[in-house]
């Protein structure tokens, strides 16, 4: 595949920006119907009298979203974005109508003696709105594959 | 509602454990369809020749299924669980078949004088299927509401 990335083409600084997902008060509660069906993620009546003052998305839905951003548009990792885990928080609730991306940077790259087809790759990434607030920020630690010689 | 959790009621070393999720094939591929379609995500065929050797769910998914659990079985928070971020690790692959439960505990209870009105809980909580092995081990930072006088 064109573009792709190995571990030896990864190096601090390297940044990156994904295509944008549209948001929709629906897809909200679709997706928080099965995974998250909490009053302030799953119907707008339900949101207005809680602690988010309207439907909010639930925070695994932004996460989702932030994952399908990467995987289509973000950085080609050669054998795909597989990762061992991370960190994330969401500073402002994400909403109907938001227009979301993804950017961020490769903050290290991690390799060993005792293993050189693989290493680690961490990067480090927002999910923001049109209007430039954040509604994650993340950083993940990801496989990344020599290149087979 | 029966059983809600205060934050006056929140204790480090306070435990919880859900009832169980079980996780099918079409249950994986469609979700990853959606959110995270990659080749060892999105069908036991193309899953095959990759790094996980068969189909596996993608960590999202994972975490998804484990924020059900929490919701409909896990902690009883007042308000509601509502998070401002936290930690996971994928120490190894879910896969098809998985019986998951959500097992963990409290481990920091946040107040301050500024804010008499609200805390943060922090619990550390594992995901576990059937034999015991452990598919995302995480940590989060939840909002806890004082009981209203």
């Amino acid at each position: 595949m064109a573009g792709e990335l190995w571990l030896e083409d990864l190096h601090v600084g390297h940044r990156f920006r994904t295509d944008v997902y549209d948001l929709t008060a629906d897809d909200i509660t679709e997706f928080a119907s099965k995974w998250d069906p909490q009053p302030f993620h799953v119907s707008e009546e339900t949101a207005r009298e809680t602690f988010f003052q309207g439907l909010a998305a639930s925070g695994w839905h932004t996460a989702a979203i932030t994952m399908r951003l990467l995987v289509t548009s973000g950085m080609p990792l050669a054998n795909g974005i597989i990762g061992a885990g991370g960190e994330v928080a969401w500073p402002t609730a994400t909403r109907p109508g938001d227009r979301l991306h993804v950017e961020g940077e490769v903050v290290d790259v991690h390799t060993t003696k005792l293993n050189t087809q693989r290493g680690f790759v961490t990067i480090a990434y927002d999910t923001v709105n049109q209007d430039g607030e954040v509604r994650q920020s993340s950083k993940a630690r990801l496989l990344a594959f020599a290149k087979p010689q």
